[in-house]
């Protein structure tokens, strides 16, 4: 009941948004009560200062400055706030509308001074599921935005190597700074994906062994599920990093772009797995239509065998409880216990029979 | 029967329009009794005229002025009518036979002075079914004409935003216009496929769950129907859009392009989803055969148990019914009682066994 | 035995073929016992001659005039008479090979003078077998041959719009012409399709109800190798008016590749709803397998329910039916009515049973 | 057994040629026992000298002169000879290696003063299996020269032709003489597919008519194997004569160019007939599935009829052999002729019941 | 159980890299045990110079000689030390991190001074279970650098080869040297799919002959996985050699492209086959159903032939067992000897019904 009331909102949400004038704000999201929250990083590769902005106002004095910026942005319910963030970086009403318009697809917008990507950040919540969070990300000459839904992401890695000044992104410029944040999202996939092949295996192994559940398709159809919402948001990406890589924009350094090519890779190589997992994903449940389909055949030689030995012998049997005045058998001394010969050797016979037939181990 | 001969009669309305000199318009829709009905919208920045034209020579007042125009025609039937609008506006012969001809495919015809595009409205009736309705639009100078089979369209919010200057759209060329009206009619999407989608979920529910009814088949095969259906209406227009946003013509101006894409990407979003819930609905499929195997599976256990259980038993009892002159253990004072006893204990370990080979629970 | 022979003869026709010096002239067609027939139309906007030319060698005095001229060949088997008219009109060895070998593909072969394309003309016969008739068509500067297998096409409201000067056929060139001719072959698809839509509707509609005859697979096998048939005569067709549409040759003038472009997307609609037949085709397959599933399903069912009543309380009576010397119940005086009671019992608990099992309604 | 060790050996063979230098000549068929064979026409328009060349130095003679040569080689064992003659006509070591390798893909290899391309001739043997046997060609200014497994070819017509100088062949250059060649080659797979296509229609018939043997999976099976066989010798041939065709190399002349473009389109036919046989060999499976589970349909519909009726009757007659004390029904004078009529009336009710069911014809 | 730890591991592993910092060396191969091994040939077309370095600095040495070098690097756990190799050759920090990750796609990157290409070897173990190795390649002007995860390799021809001036090998430069390198690679492919196909044939024919095992289904299933994993680990590399062959770099000279494009075509052989094997697998699947539902047919009929028979016989039997007090049969004199001539009647009809439904041989 409580889900098809959910289920009921999320389409409310969807018309809501329907004959709105383009560029109106409208959060679409399921996490309307996080908080907003606006954390900044502002380096050189000497100095490095991080903040937490309570005033929207003072994001404006990164914009142009030479050193590096990345803000960061979680809580996209507060649609009035991204519209005041939006309007000081000159931001194009569609982007905010895309924003906190989290069913976006993936995607890359070329505008003439930044670039704007939509991509999906999975991680598995405390029930084993996955969870599918929007990040947007804008790169602009001096740089970087991003915005979440809610607080937490794989970004820690990140935060660290530019407080303790780690490899090289102190020494980069903003493009470098998205291609870490795109490469922690991507590095991140794998593991979700792995744990996929893991329930694959698992199911498998669990299929191969013959003891499997019986209410092992719908797990099997949950996972062709998941596969399915994974694919959804990994594929696109491709696409959108191919772009940058092909070095369409200024924006990217020439120095940058065998990064961004490293990246492509890692997400061809992702695509691939997802690709056999779906593969093996139907062959699972080919094997267990074979399964039943075994089973069945079990099922059926025990019901043969049984019926087919005793059957006869209770006919015999029958026919010797007959009451007819003159049978010439019952009157002989030993006639029951040739009858029982007879219906020994019948017995043998078939079990004989059965086993040739390979119906009896 | 009545469906029979419905059918006869547009197969008959086909035929009508086989050999016709090209050029020639034969309206092949099902609402030919709706009303014509010839509505305006005038504007500029600053004003709006918003009028019910009755006399059909007036729209040529429209046609080389400064303001934007938007004339809207309902109710096709009328061919006379829409050849008359045609003329005046200069529109080529096999335009005006595509406007009434609403088996048409979306498309886009590129003329020197103006656009024709062919799309599909979508919408559900009262019973529930999908209705497909073909809307054309044609785009000049200064103004977009739009052709619809009959009165009602998703146009409602766009006429408002045009009487209370909501956005940017009074302030904008008739190619922001065309873009207005497309918009509402891809949005309009996504609430059709979600309810798809909340049907499938529905069907995959009952069938995880076990409770199917049987004719559940039935129902699959219908939603699978619709979805080809929406497909075909939606996914040639991706291709329309693409090729307005690659800028081809000199109506469509570089500014609006950016919303153009935008379309672009929501239309991008519809069809992935389409072709999701497709595939899911071809698991449903194999869910169902696997329900029905399963089930199959369950009642072949109960008749091996009932029959391997008492057909030995019975053939037991069958062999102490006869009559033989000499069954010595028919004498035994207990013999009955000794008989019982071997009886429980063949259907003790029968039932041991099936418990054991996991058939019974 | 007769069908049989038939195969062996057409093979044999292949082969007769293989080996030939090319540009023989083999006629591969079913139709030896027609006539040889030569209409001409020859026309400007004014004037119009129509004849039936009985010297092949008249058919040179049309070919360097200013008017357009149609001359319309029936019956292949002469091929040498097609070879005197291939080499009045210049036309290239392999083309006049084409035209007589009616197992040709649908192409477009482009020459200097001419362009060359084949066609298939779809229709049904008295038995509602689709047939598949070949079409050649020869377009020059000022005029069209075309050569078909037999006499009866879907050129008469052609021939009437010539006689008539309907349209603007009179006014334009032959590339107009071809466009005409072309379209009536196009046009008719639709029938075509129409047709087989209806079947698979039929076929569906007997599925769904649960009344199918057991052979419907037959049937359904039937329709896919039609809609197969089909598909491969149509589709290429697409290519070539595609080719044609580029205005890829200066025979065809700017402004009748609007006209193409019509032919075109007609052709990419008739394309699009084959394939939607073939999808549907290849679930009514599905639909069936569910059927005879389901189906089994019931007949185990009664044969359950049947077994799992009756078999236990025949165990029964064969108890009692022993012939110990001791069985205290058959002393009791209503031993016998209690156990009534008790078969009665159980044969309500099992109705009962299988009530909630859902297996009886 | 055999079987076996014929497998092994082949895989022997492969390893033998793993780590090889690359260019050296192994010879992997299996015709090993053939004889080297040397077959030259030498010919212009006027003249044409046949012979069997002995010595093959001879070769030689040929290279340069302003005749048209076909050299003919037969038998690959023997690969010194070839290696020879490859040496006498500069062939690259690769080009030689490929020609005795019978393993080979068709491709084309285009070198600067000859092109080398390889196909497949395929035949059926006396036993029906169809046999694919490796063909090289290279073509040279003024000579081809070929490279067989063994004797007997499809080049029979050619022969004659080139003797008797039919049609265009002895006034053309060797890239004519090509086409010839490769033309034969390809008429010879319509047999080789129309005999597929009759098999085809014979399983069809077999299952439509119901009568199919139970063992005829294996032929459907083996009839997909051979189209794949074939599909494989088959399509790379297209790209290799669509090549050949764009006019990439100076030794085609642009007369000849519209002949190759013939056989491109003879192979599309034929590959459209190979695609579409593949499916309709899925189909065949599809059918076989259906009839066996309606088999299984019929099976079990005995078996459910028959139970259902004299299990009941069983009982009860079991029932009256009771040996209660006090069984009033048995006292009775017309007691058992009461139960007769009792379970005649059963027996026919159910008969009844199971035509309504149609379970009965 | 053991099992279960090693996956988890690998997941481990995973996500100790995630987060890195882009350019870090971890190992994530399983060979974790080997050692490290350096392996030298410095050859010029007159000397061959063969050692094995101890010393890591050694290595600069072979940088910048006119000689040829090839450097063979086995071990690639001891990260610590390729990144000193990779600093001497100036290597990107990228190529490094992609050389000891084995988890690697198989691609090409292509550096200004050098070319990096990731290829998998494929080899049987001892288990007959199929290894993928990974192996990296780095071409530079006058050297090649391999890396491997352990001993033992598919190069040993190579190095006789080298050692004993076999071919063209020794006269050539790096760019021929890497040739021959992975034209051994791929022509290893060879043998691996030929066990494939060989397994492949063997399964079939044991579903051909009938005598398939039950558990047959999981072996299809496990052949099925190991031709995915081949398939993955052989087709990227196609496109890798389609850009050398392209002559993408300056590296590659055009003597040795014609050597590459032979690699290609044995790669697109290769890849072909594992196509045609995978389509085959699939048919088994199709097979093994079919195979299991004629088994169920068969057991099917003999449980119907058995009960169909003695089931109304039984009955019979039951009949005269009644205990009616008048039953006029029983008083027969011959009465017994007349029934059991009508269960024979009875008994000989229903195996003649039988047999001519041909449900018995």
């Amino acid at each position: 009941m409580v889900r098809k009331s959910a289920k009921k909102k999320r389409t409310e949400e969807y018309k809501k948004h329907i004959g709105q004038v383009p560029g109106t704000l409208v959060y679409t999201g399921k996490k309307s009560d996080k908080d907003f929250h606006l954390e900044c990083f502002d380096y050189t590769k000497e100095n490095i200062e991080e903040s937490i902005l309570l005033n929207i106002e003072d994001v404006i004095n990164y914009k142009d400055t030479d050193s590096v910026t990345w803000i960061n942005v979680d809580g996209l319910k507060h649609t009035d706030k991204i519209e005041a963030i939006g309007k000081q970086y000159d931001l194009h009403p569609l982007v905010l509308e895309d924003i906190v318009n989290t069913t976006q697809r993936p995607k890359i917008d070329i505008y003439d001074d930044y670039l704007f990507v939509v991509l999906k950040m999975l991680y598995y919540d405390d029930k084993e599921n996955i969870v599918i969070e929007q990040v947007c990300l804008v790169l602009g000459k001096n740089y970087v935005l991003t915005f979440q839904e809610s607080e937490g992401d794989v970004f820690g890695h990140i935060r660290d190597r530019l407080r303790y000044a780690n490899g090289r992104i102190r020494g980069l410029k903003s493009d470098y700074l998205m291609y870490a944040l795109i490469d922690a999202v991507v590095d991140n996939y794998f593991s979700i994906i792995e744990t996929l092949g893991n329930k694959i295996e698992d199911l498998e192994t669990e299929l191969f062994t013959g003891n499997a559940r019986e209410d092992i398709n719908v797990e099997v159809q949950q996972l062709k599920r998941e596969i399915l919402k994974v694919r959804r948001a990994i594929f696109p990406l491709r696409e959108i990093i191919s772009r940058i890589e092909k070095g369409e924009h200024r924006l990217i350094y020439k120095r940058t772009i065998t990064y961004y090519r490293d990246v492509y890779d890692h997400l061809i190589q992702v695509s691939e797995n997802i690709d056999i997992y779906r593969e093996m994903i139907w062959s699972l449940m080919d094997m267990y239509m074979t399964t039943i389909s075994n089973k069945m055949n079990e099922v059926m030689k025990v019901l043969t065998i049984m019926s087919s030995i005793f059957i006869p012998l209770t006919f015999l049997a029958g026919l010797y409880g007959m009451n007819f005045k003159y049978i010439p058998e019952l009157e002989y001394r030993y006639g029951y216990f040739v009858l029982l010969g007879v219906m020994l050797l019948m017995f043998v016979g078939l079990l004989f029979y059965f086993k040739r037939k390979k119906w009896l181990r």
